[in-house]
């Protein structure tokens, strides 16, 4: 399985899918990638045909094109032919929930499974998890269930973040995900902050960024993961 | 109908419900409460006990009794006798889900609606509206459905904050807000900021706070709406 999961699209001040796209061209590039399927579910406030044109626009530097799955007429099929699949940000709940609409989630598990590349950022990483219950976003539309890829056995926090807004009463992201932790007991979460990534390949799993993982689990400290470190244990 | 609905239970440096509380008094002097039945579902890392616990305390300098309603046998039977009733804040999935499975959510809609007053905070006031859309928790598990209490035809964005933390590449609030509204037209959206709080009595709404409400609807820009003035739109 190979998976390219990213926190973040776009650092502020920066174009879109900026600093990650070295990393998305060498992950591609080893498959040979000409093609990839996009997943524009999470465009709320802008169409999937604008979303696919602005990955497009991006991807064009690496010499793929870019398929968007919203203009397929059987969408398991497009899966299940894909040479890799992308999955953009956004609005996890809305992801989610034209994703189940759209019936390719074990269409996606199994050919993500069997060795088709995956690339994912901010929701596309979220959804890469067993649920979408380490999202950050507002839940403005109900998915039919919050289960999700399950490419991989842990829980992502995207976008996680050290500071809190100052003067603000509301949990902090570290009790957000404590809650989770003392909810889900025996699920790893993976706090990964803004400019990192996750790849999984050959059966490893490894961070890129200077920034470490910051992982949680029920009934332990947040550990502090850094890239180059061991992170097998989240796979068990 | 009478709803005391609160943005936020704690500002910063302060007790727990010490901004609010003679609020909470004045809106339950009026029908001469002696006793009210606590919900304490949105409670995920402190047991239910502790919390209503904690209620206690503030509500004893009320001469107010609270009644967890975990302990009763019959809840729905609890809900349908009870003099007010009063929803707490913390995971605002967790309290739907555990709601919901305890089987009150029609029968705190009837009680209400036929006058007996209902106290939230937080997530309690989250809970009060169409359904639970514009929380901003994470959804560490999921409730059978996102519908709730319905006891108002708008939502709220309790917490409602201007500010963004530093650096951070996620969503700004009213970001989120703007996709809850393109997500579902027709819909109004008040952020109600923190030590705000929203009174529905004798079939009038009104602000109660130095803060104004920030309203949105899709196709239309916010508006600030100040203590005072007229709130009525909300309603229809």
């Amino acid at each position: 399985m190979r998976l390219l999961l990213i926190s973040n699209s776009t650092n502020p001040g920066e174009e879109y899918l900026d600093y990650p796209k070295k990393h998305i061209q060498t992950f591609l590039e080893k498959d040979n990638i000409g093609e990839i399927l996009f997943v524009p579910y999470a465009a709320v406030t802008f169409s999937y045909d604008a979303y696919t044109e602005k990955v497009q626009s991006r991807f064009d530097e690496f010499g793929i094109k870019v398929r968007g799955i919203h203009r397929e007429s059987d969408p398991v099929a497009a899966v299940m032919a894909a040479q890799a699949i992308a999955v953009g940000g956004g609005n996890t709940f809305h992801l989610l929930k034209h994703v189940r609409e759209s019936g390719i989630v074990d269409a996606v598990r199994e050919k993500v499974r069997r060795g088709t590349p995956y690339v994912g950022w901010s929701a596309g990483s979220n959804i890469a998890c067993p649920s979408i219950c380490t999202t950050n976003d507002m839940p403005i539309v109900e998915p039919e269930s919050f289960e999700a890829f399950k490419l991989i056995p842990f829980q992502i926090n995207p976008h996680y973040l050290d500071t809190h807004p100052q003067g603000h009463a509301g949990e902090t992201r570290e009790q957000r995900i404590e809650e989770y932790i003392a909810a889900n007991p025996g699920m790893y979460v993976a706090g990964l902050r803004e400019t990192c990534i996750l790849l999984l390949e050959n059966g490893n799993l490894s961070l890129i960024g200077d920034k470490p993982l910051r992982v949680f689990r029920n009934g332990q400290k947040p550990v502090e993961v850094k890239s180059g470190e061991d992170f097998i244990f989240l796979l068990k």
